[in-house]
């Protein structure tokens, strides 16, 4: 079969398509073909050795979506031959509040991921595909669906009528936030340097779009306009700063990365307003049949493009270049 | 009657035993004959200027517990001459999960507080006072008592068998912090600078006592003695920024204050290991009365010292010196 392999550090051109054996599965593995597949900055970020215990060569991808090709063990509710999408989660553990750190890992490295015609994957980890959803679109939603689904549910716990801000807008995940905070009718603001970008979000139901590079005192004006019960960050730094300014007391600011690097903050805010910082990563098996649960209901995924296999280079380039509004998807034909 | 009034900022030098009128009251309050008083940082800072909207001059005090002397109206469950505490969280609002930062203030600034020989307080502030404790010990209990019950309980979710680092410990609040963990069989952990305050929280019942002086690294020793499922902080700076690499996986740090200053936190602990860091500020009236129900139950107070209403001035110096462990009392004879 064909993977998409990567075989040393220094960037997506190292990745190159390999012809490789069909991965064995064990009792407790399903095979499933891969249709469609989605890039993560995390495939990007282990490219560039941006990631802890790299080892090579690996097959990368953590979204992915196809049939049953083989099952290790007769399970009740799956058969070959069955569309389904992977949950790239392995290994949570069984404390739904936080993951087991010690064993978990995530779907791509060191565990071949998805950039392959075939995975060999936990069968815990398979589940039906929403039948609404293209192969494309299912393949778009896994690791971001997730990781957004914990940060505004689970974590942030966000009501209908509420209002949520989404900083920096456009990447895989801050776009699903989007959706589910429409999904359930709460009132969703965004933020971006890019007027395309808030442009596009507007198009998904964006309340208040604002460019937060020519409106550098976004807090201000926030707290002028409405209050803010949730914000959804994944850069830390200086947007997780102002945040504490922009948030109403009582508020709730979910954290799922650090682009930015370290947030200098102020104590005041935080214990008078009595704001919670709720660090996040990526989510539970309930977090996830959850949010499965809403494409059952006809929610669709944003796709920004869909690339050929053989043109993975081409989709790398425009997620490490930013230009992407929703997932950069990867057809395995 | 006497009251201890500020005339000007500079400090509690500027404290001066006035004669004045025994307050009037409206028919949402009662009178309350303070029998004692109890020192808060809130008082101190309030002296040297170090507190928003400074309303001169002014009765200082927020604790306080002694006899209703007259009620504004007939209430089922209160009559003249019972012994009572008070709640200091003046309008914090209907909503349990934060106070309404518009209307929220606290007795003893601009409402005129406990240092004097009566207090007119709403009547919804006034409880009965635990029938175990002393006046001393009931006037001990209510701003710090009810700062840590909604820190270790409301915020923290503190349950048996977990384990708390109660940072700096030695004040009023982290004192009640230490005496709640053990109440209900959680182990408690304390740092202090001085050998002499951890001595006396390890007589308090504290597991594990820290010199944080003599052992910079102690988020190491932690991470190799014990898993930290909840860090209780008033400092913030430095100790909030370590108090992030010694929690455990999914763990919470509860914030109330910030002596040390801003903090410059990485991103990383926080997402990676689901953190929760929450403000917290007081509390509510639900938390009020849970936290007194523990003192009916027969936990006592940590009582530094008792002065004489006429001996203020020491009893201000005590606190400014930090030389306390548990509360500074007052006695309004």
């Amino acid at each position: 079969m064909r993977a998409l392999r990567l075989h040393e550090i220094g960037g997506p051109q190292h990745l190159r398509i390999d012809e490789v054996a069909v991965p064995p599965i064990t009792e407790s593995e399903a095979l499933v073909r891969i249709r469609a597949a989605a890039l993560n900055h995390r495939d990007l970020f282990i490219t560039q050795g941006l990631y802890p215990k790299i080892a090579l060569p690996v097959t990368l991808g953590s979204d992915g979506a196809g049939e049953v090709a083989r099952l290790g063990a007769l399970v009740a509710d799956l058969a070959v031959g069955d569309e389904v999408v992977i949950d790239p989660m392995l290994e949570w553990g069984d404390n739904p509040r936080v993951w087991d750190a010690a064993e978990a890992t995530i779907l791509g490295m060191p565990h071949a991921g998805t950039f392959a015609e075939y995975a060999a994957v936990p069968i815990d980890n398979v589940y039906r595909k929403p039948p609404p959803l293209s192969m494309d679109e299912a393949a778009a939603i896994p690791l971001a669906g997730l990781t957004a689904y914990r940060a505004v549910f689970t974590r942030g716990a966000l009501q209908p009528g509420e209002t949520v801000l989404i900083t920096g807008v456009g990447g895989g995940v801050q776009t699903f936030v989007l959706l589910f905070a429409k999904h359930i009718g709460a009132q969703a603001i965004v933020t971006s340097s890019s007027d395309e970008k808030l442009k596009r979000a507007r198009a998904l139901g964006a309340d208040l779009a604002i460019n937060y590079a020519t409106n550098p005192d976004w807090p201000k004006l926030l707290r002028a306009t409405a209050p803010i019960d949730l914000i959804v960050d994944s850069s830390g730094g200086e947007t997780l700063r102002k945040s504490l300014d922009a948030i109403r007391p009582g508020g709730r600011i979910v954290v799922y990365g650090g682009t930015n690097g370290d947030a200098t903050i102020k104590m005041f805010p935080l214990f008078w307003k009595h704001v919670a910082i709720l660090g996040t990563s990526m989510g539970s098996p309930q977090d996830f049949a959850a949010m499965l649960e809403l494409f059952n209901q006809g929610l669709r995924p944003a796709v920004d493009r869909v690339f050929a296999f053989g043109d993975a280079p081409a989709a790398f380039d425009r997620l490490a270049a930013a230009h992407q509004f929703g997932k950069v998807v990867l057809r395995v034909d």
